[in-house]
């Protein structure tokens, strides 16, 4: 069996802690593990890691190489190079499989939801695997635990065997609170889970019969030759999900209820409700202090929240943005979302503090003509060989050690000890040592985009193309 | 006659906005003027500036002096030093006054509560005038708009004119809510506003019969020899309020009724309460989105705030710490600010932002062995000539122009130059133009806290005896 874990995905729905460059999956919301990571790791007891192919938008590849590398030396990371949705994105892996690997069973299931008992998901996917191999396409169902409007539903047809798999009667999109609660009474129908497990063959046999324009674009891809996926073939590609382009029409499906816990994290209600309560239901996280809260969630993730008096508010702050939410209204958060987007407000697609491969960097201030960051680069980790066309640099080292390359000389900066990198001047920043380094970044110039950078060589030394 | 303004103050009650060293009169909560500036530019129309006193605590003298600075050349500000409630504060301008300028009336009041009324204001003081003349100590009744448990109530006794004054029946302390529905619905009582108008001999017969140790030790305060406030002396002082001291016991007391607006801002509801609303009742000041609250304020001092569905939730958001309260409850911010006054968190005390005369400083980011602070100096602003003993600098100029003074020499330095301040070199930073000069300071060190420096010159270039 092969896997594939779909980890593209916006930012919106967890805002201010998912943003549109590090969307839910990517989190570690109060956990160890991020929810893609979790999901890797979850796979990697059914397969080895040489049968699970990722795919993500370029935008978030660096972000899941970087969790997935410190899992796993053997990633495959496939890059959508523009956003169309889970058909053209599950179309183009199953062909890589095809071309790779051959005709086998491929399971796909989305980066980020929660499951903790890995075990009954596995017996689960096991169950899938029997109707797999006769030739169903198997969509795993989530036994719905109230009339939710959120989801869509799968309405079964005939029991396949003593409960564990029935055939699929219908697929029906997200519905009212009237037939929510009808659906939910009747105990015929499950939540879309998006998880599937099918035939590669079988697979594509569909898409050439439901989604013909996504198949031949599939067909043209040889990833036998080239693993990259070309970016204008793959734009050609209609953006659909795989259940319009699919489930909806094909026959042969069959949905294997879902054994293991499951929850989709789909609004910050839901981290309430999974998340450790006091005995007020309160759920604090990180720097809080509260007096006669009930039912709230205060969330700090950099400075001191203090709540008084709360019932039912949900807090999350982050180090440009604070979400103050009635708990029961958070699906709206989106709405917060699409405005800042609208506004082109860069509060809805970063943080202040990016994540890189090598480290991390926060802006901590900026103001007309100049713009400072704090720069953490990992121990032995290195930025690429860059210049700037318009701004200069000044660094101060904080703390650890920095190898500086600047004009091809090379210079070993300690604590207090400072360097000026002028404009379009190649220069490079390295901390080949065992302790973080930490230096202050001032950037002066007219012009101060991150856009604004010539790579020569890149994060592994790599001369670029 | 001649006033006096009490400018100490805790800053506990609007904590966050509020701090130990930046408390309620020094704020400008969407308004031009700070409290303290409008208490001062109130009593201008009454009495001209030379016979302003106003007297606060050390540890608010400079920034006290910068606001007041701004409003007039001639500002006579006595420092306390150390926190003795208001009485001592009262008897030394007292006898400041008799000493400077011979007995008169004294109006004393405190700088930390909203009138916006001005010329009823005025009015109030001169009927007030006319009793302090008789020899009474006149007191200033607020006319209650609710049966507040949170002030002391002043019952009347006989009406000396029309009801424009009484005779003095009672002081009570803070009724509980029975006590203070029944004072409320009898109409016979005031609110005790601490506002008060006597003639100088008369407030020190009184302090001779009822307080007699604050007395003598008034009397070894020679005004007309040192007009600075010796410590030895005052520390001796009781700590006790104008009211227990005095007011409570005497019996020469009237109380004249407040024709003004009136509000002490004793909590961030009363703040709500003068703010504009829109039409769902919410005040957003600052960066603000918000979706479905009604009657709820959000204030952003510095990142951006979303609220969804709010209904009576009060945030209050700055640079280090968010406090989010149900809006009836916010006389209980005390308690945070208590909490973190135990804990010895540093967020009840100051901002992450300091103001000072010369401009102000925020500390970006600090970790072991090193601090960051962005420092702005305003136009022809200065900082005093200093060293450290345990920490080098390295300024970065990020806008504006810098005169640094180091070892003697004079470095002028643009954006984006930088220059390294060795341990224990004298140094100044200056700028003597007409922008604001912004520079990123980094400092190093393995122990980074204010109290290392020695300054040798002052922020107005005096030498230090």
């Amino acid at each position: 069996m092969h896997g594939v874990i779909l980890a593209g995905g916006s930012g919106s729905r967890l805002w201010p802690l998912s943003r549109e460059l590090y969307p839910k999956q990517l989190l570690k919301i109060n956990t160890e593990k991020s929810l893609l990571e979790a999901t890797y790791t979850r796979l990697l007891q059914i397969m080895d890691e040489k049968s699970i192919i990722n795919i993500t938008n370029r935008k978030h590849l660096s972000d899941v190489k970087s969790q997935l590398d410190v899992i796993s030396k053997n990633v495959t990371l496939l890059s959508e190079p523009v956003s169309k949705n889970t058909a053209p994105a599950a179309a183009v892996c199953v062909k890589y499989i095809m071309d790779k690997k051959g005709d086998d069973l491929v399971l796909i299931l989305p980066s980020d939801h929660l499951i903790k008992d890995n075990k009954l998901f596995a017996k689960t996917i096991s169950i899938g695997e029997k109707y797999a191999k006769e030739g169903y396409i198997v969509t795993f169902g989530i036994t719905p635990s109230s009339p939710q409007e959120g989801y869509g539903y799968i309405k079964t047809g005939k029991d396949l065997n003593k409960k564990e798999a029935f055939t699929v009667a219908e697929f029906k999109e997200k519905p009212d609170e009237k037939t929510a609660k009808k659906y939910f009474k009747s105990g015929k129908y499950y939540w879309n889970s998006g998880i599937f497990l099918f035939k590669a063959s079988i697979f594509m046999n569909a898409l050439k019969e439901y989604a013909p324009e996504i198949y031949s674009i599939a067909l043209e891809f040889n990833f036998k030759k080239n693993s990259e996926i070309d970016f204008m073939k793959f734009d050609k590609m209609p953006s659909i999900s795989l259940d319009y382009a699919i489930m909806e029409h094909a026959k042969n499906i069959a949905v294997v209820p879902l054994l293991s816990d499951w929850n989709d994290l789909g609004c910050w209600e839901s981290i309430y409700d999974i998340s450790k309560k006091n005995k007020e239901g309160n759920v604090n996280i990180g720097n809080v202090i509260s007096k006669d809260c009930k039912n709230s969630m205060l969330y700090s993730s950099d400075r001191l929240i203090a709540g008084v008096g709360l019932d039912n508010v949900l807090l999350v702050e982050t180090a440009d943005a604070v979400l103050v939410c009635d708990k029961n209204k958070t699906q709206e958060v989106k709405y917060i979302y699409e405005k800042l987007k609208e506004a082109n407000n860069e509060t809805h697609r970063i943080h202040t503090t990016v994540y890189r491969p090598w480290g991390y960097y926060t802006v901590l201030n900026q103001g007309e003509g100049y713009l400072t960051k704090m720069i953490c680069v990992s121990p032995r980790g290195q930025l690429s060989l860059q210049s700037h066309n318009f701004r200069s640099e000044h660094w101060v080292v904080l703390k650890g050690t920095a190898r500086v390359t600047l004009d091809n000389k090379t210079y070993i900066l300690k604590p207090g000890s400072s360097i000026d990198i002028p404009v379009k001047i190649k220069h490079s920043l390295a901390n080949p040592y065992d302790v973080e380094l930490k230096i202050i970044e001032v950037q002066k110039g007219d012009k101060l985009v991150e856009e604004d950078i010539i790579r020569y060589k890149d994060i592994y030394g790599r001369t670029k193309a």
